[in-house]
């Protein structure tokens, strides 16, 4: 028995996210988990770095899963490929140690959300951007960035309901580039609660139209309360970029 | 009755083309016109420069149409917009002459072709590139270029079974651009047979792989003959960017 460690990418519009569900046989999970069964011709348990959402998509998503079958380990990208979808790749694949699990060991998660920020929407990046119309100032925005950054209980950034103990996470890098037409908000760190990246973004589009201060930031972050912080921004504007280990 | 000409931008890949067919409500024509009847309390037929096929996609396809309804001239994209699905765009409206006919009156057209060219797919850009995994000379690619810029009888890059009597049309520039990983094939014309620029850039690739020689192409014109040229590259890599009057 082989573990194997792949680098995935996809297009999440047309899934119910990452992870396997009753009711529905569209998640990225399921699709995987199909045809890598086919491959090894007994079911096969994929575990993913994080359970992307309906929605999110993936240039760097890492995975891993036991293989009994002898198939070459160059053969494996192009062996699962022929079976995926288009909206789903396997771009890498590599053996590790047995005890080498995807989610457990991650140190480190980056994300990339995108803000089309323009009157018009936009048909061709529809599925990719969050399309935001009204103008943000993203000088205030950049320096509302200062407060979120280092290690925090981040309480007020998880999606209510969470129950989770430990809520103290570092971010280490949040930046926000500006893109033309479009913000990009790149924020890489140890972990991330529950719509964490979304409700940072999400707040901080509200700083941008001034609805929250800088100031209010800070408080938020010592509020521990989600009602405090800002909208949850839609999905579809985010991307996991890369987990490193 | 005022005579309106917008710019659309669409993302084809829904669509069974442009133009309105039995047995299917998913036309270009048909959003628009139900979105323009809806408006316009009666009827309104929607004319296109061109009738894009299945899959191809328009950054500035031209189209106009007669309105009763007296909703000001720079309200009329914000009304369309409200009411087309996200991949269909009105950017611009004017109003023209009551004689203007988007098709007829068309001097010009603009396409760009895009090929993917390398060994992954790429799952963000499945529906707006041909991905061809080959290697291409884009050297000879450059060269052969030369041979159908200009004014030609083009029966061989058009459709087989086209029944048109004047197959004579001018290509302005026909431009190969390396983009990185893509090649974009820029076409610009007076006018095209069903299926040329997809048809010119299947003979460019077969010229990339050295299956058809350079010398071929000039032979391929003369010949007048669809099964002397290369194969019709499929409809996701064509968007049509641009009509001039």
């Amino acid at each position: 028995m082989r573990n194997i460690k792949i680098i995935l990418e996809y297009d999440g519009t047309n899934y119910s996210g990452w992870q396997i569900q009753k009711n529905t046989p569209h998640t990225i999970q399921q699709k995987l988990q199909d045809v890598l069964t086919e491959i090894n011709k007994s079911p096969v348990k994929v575990i993913a770095a994080g359970r992307t959402d309906a929605g999110v998509h993936a240039r760097g998503q890492v995975a891993n899963f036991f293989l009994d079958v002898p198939i070459p380990l160059n053969k494996i990208p192009a062996s699962i490929n022929r079976l995926l979808p288009g909206d789903i790749i396997c771009k890498e694949a590599c053996e590790v140690s047995v005890d080498f699990h995807a989610r457990y060991d991650a140190r480190g998660k980056e994300y990339r959300y995108r803000i089309l920020n323009q009157t018009l929407r936009d048909v061709f990046r529809r599925n990719y951007v969050y399309h935001y119309r009204l103008p943000l100032d993203l000088k205030v925005i950049k320096e509302a960035v200062f407060y979120l950054t280092g290690t925090h209980d981040f309480s007020s950034f998880q999606a209510s309901g969470s129950s989770i103990d430990d809520t103290v996470r570092t971010i280490r890098k949040l930046e926000v580039l500006d893109q033309g037409c479009e913000i990009w908000i790149e924020i890489e760190g140890d972990g991330f609660l529950y719509n964490m990246v979304r409700i940072i973004v999400g707040t901080l589009i509200e700083v941008g139209t001034k609805k929250i201060s800088i100031e209010d930031v800070k408080e938020i972050l010592n509020a521990k309360d989600r009602t405090r912080a800002g909208f949850t921004a839609p999905a579809c504007g985010l991307i996991l970029l890369k987990v490193s280990y």
